[in-house]
């Protein structure tokens, strides 16, 4: 098969389309030939070398795909040859096949095209595994997601709101709050204001019960002031920084909680695992998709051998929900 | 009724037993005749200034009480005139006489008396609510608590290890240490150690699942270094400051959570309540008591009257469990 492959650590130039070895499925695995897969911020830092694969992943870029299995690994019962799916990945979807864990296979969400769901498993699996089951957001709730126009951001609002949530959503550009508000976003706000004062005048002063945040340090102090009694703020990414001061005081005075949590590193099975993520998906998320409700938020397609142009869209910022790789033989 | 009133913000010198105007049941209320209080550490805080009482909320000094219920207010069908209670205050307990929702009472337990129930229902619920609640430390898991000779800690120790959790504690002295390992901790930790290490020592490595700390910005760092993949650091106090660095890169890596909550502030009813945690003590914790499993840990009883006395011994250190302040004329 043919794969993206990285000649060492550094940019986009690094990448090459290359021809690998197949991959096997081992016991509990399937073979998924895939169709397409998509690009997460998560793979830009991956190539730079600050985003080391944990044990046992693939090597290859790709933390999600959608495509028709394959192959079938010993004891795979749930799923046959043939079936259309799209899976959470811990590696290996920047290809044209991959082997995945049963328990991170998702079918197809009705209403959605087979290549479309390769962007749909990191956005879906972040947000049921923060905004719900860790953050517990209930409806009637105010729910604020930094970076509304993101591919998370696009998929929260939607989600959140089908939930009955109230949401607030940042972004940068007066389109793309536009475009956070034809989501279901009742409240939008430019960044570059100060976001906990805008959130507080729309909110009776109340703030947000549940934050979705993707800047860590920089947001840190802003996010804890726009949360509401109660409050809890969910730090998905790092790009305004790794270190901020906290304040305790703060914290305690709004009962307030603080997670940081990823898929990437999580066990297959048992507490905290992909396999409970992913089976909250399919019972509370993929319905919405079939409603009509909540639809993939598609920005651009490239060729999967033209992954690395997609790598420098994504960091030159301004994209709307996904960038889809697609498998340039499938 | 004498209560104990503040001249003005200050030290224990500013209290003194004086009269006062009985409180009256508003609805759904009832008066207790308190037997006993207890001193917490917030009551030192307000005593300083440090710690505004909250809206509505008694200015007399007392978080905890027990005694016999005098008088009902309308709407009160759960209780009677006579029973024997002991109550969670948002303050008024350093009094012969306190209003209170009926939503916050709890029975005395089977097995224990009157006067040391005075000293149970602020570290039942704050150990319920922040390690068992918001937590969810589960049989199995390792439990780290920070000043484990405290009234908090003594209390946490128990019932954690009563619930199959694997226990750890701080203390800063040898006579502590042994009392922590008396009451169910598996692992003593002196805290002028590397606790993060010594704790990761007696765990191959893994750190602790649930954290129950009491310093704030000062232990915040080594909580992070001490905490387990999928942890949950819970900060109930801030006696080593208020302002810290986080780092955030850490956190995620481990998926943690930091949570800082009072119970104070809490609404009566409702979401996040002092009704929830109220009752789910009654329901988890208080048969610990009839079994044995549990006991109260008194340090010292003293006459209200000399609660200014109390305090200072809170203040020198050293104490080991809950300092009682009973009633002189109960």
């Amino acid at each position: 098969m043919k794969a993206i492959t990285l000649a060492e650590y550094g940019g986009p130039e690094q990448m090459a389309w290359e021809e690998v070895a197949d991959p096997a499925p081992a016991a509990g695995e399937v073979v998924i030939d895939v169709v397409a897969s998509a690009v997460n911020r998560a793979d830009l830092l991956q190539v730079q070398g600050n985003y080391p694969v944990p044990p046992g992943a693939s090597e290859i870029l790709g933390l999600e795909c959608s495509g028709r299995i394959s192959a079938l690994g010993e004891g795979v019962t749930s799923w046959k040859v043939g079936d259309e799916v799209c899976a959470l990945l811990a590696g290996g979807g920047y290809a044209q096949k991959v082997a995945v864990p049963a328990q991170q296979l998702l079918p197809i969400p009705d209403g959605v095209s087979l290549a479309d769901a390769g962007g749909l498993p990191e956005v879906a699996c972040t947000v049921w595994s923060n905004v719900f089951m860790e953050g517990r957001l209930a409806a009637g709730e105010t729910f604020l997601v930094q970076g509304g126009s993101s591919g998370i951001g696009t998929h929260a609002i939607q989600v959140a709101t089908a939930f009955g949530a109230r949401v607030a959503a940042t972004a940068g550009h007066p389109d793309r709050l536009r475009f956070c508000r034809e989501l279901g976003a009742d409240i939008v706000i430019d960044y570059h204001d100060d976001v906990a004062e805008e959130l507080k005048k729309a909110t009776d002063g109340r703030g947000a019960d549940v934050i979705l945040d993707n800047m860590g340090a920089k947001g840190l102090a802003n996010n804890l002031s726009a949360l509401a009694r109660d409050g809890r703020l969910m730090i998905i990414g790092m790009q305004g920084g790794v270190k901020a001061e906290l304040n305790i005081g703060a914290l305690l005075a709004k009962r307030g909680h603080i997670s940081a949590m990823g898929l990437r590193g999580r066990p297959v099975e048992g507490p905290h695992s992909k396999a409970d993520i992913v089976a909250g998906v399919r019972e509370h998320v993929w319905p919405l998709f079939a409603a009509g409700t909540v639809r993939p938020v598609v920005f651009e397609r490239y060729s999967m051998a033209d992954a690395a142009d997609a790598h420098r869209r994504l960091a030159d910022g301004g994209v709307v929900g996904k960038l889809l790789l697609l498998n340039p033989d499938a």
